[in-house]
């Protein structure tokens, strides 16, 4: 991909500024750092005394446990499907 | 839930240590750290400069962005199921 098609966006996460670059539209891009700073604001409410570093890694995990859940959603779905195509 | 029916694992991830509370085992605790860990490693060799905030800030944003990739794909899957449905 040549650099010419890559967006470049900036956004905020819990007050720092990250510039993101990849083929994701600008929209995309900024409800991704919207539901990563809404989620390190609900993690930090229920554990306030974690520093930033730790907050955003528990950030990450509970991200990557959603993330997992689909993925076992994505294949029952799928073998839904194959069941009904039969 | 009673707190005798919650699950504590501790894992590590990036060379801290997390205790994990919740109601899903501690194998798939174990799994999610490991895929935390890994991207932090993944996105630091690309990003050597940045702090480990920022290096987890970034790995949340990219767990987003493949929650939300896939969530579409959950979509396409439920559409395709109910057209075969009719």
């Amino acid at each position: 991909m040549s650099e010419q098609h890559k967006i470049h966006t900036v956004v905020d996460i819990y007050g720092n500024t990250y510039k993101m670059v990849g083929t994701e539209t600008s929209g995309h891009m900024r409800l991704v750092a919207s539901m990563v700073d809404s989620r390190m604001r609900e993690i930090n409410a229920l554990n306030p005394s974690l520093d930033q570093a730790k907050l955003a890694v528990l950030t990450a995990s509970n991200a990557i446990h959603d993330y997992l859940k689909l993925k076992e959603q994505v294949e029952q779905l799928e073998n839904e499907i194959k069941k009904l195509k039969e």
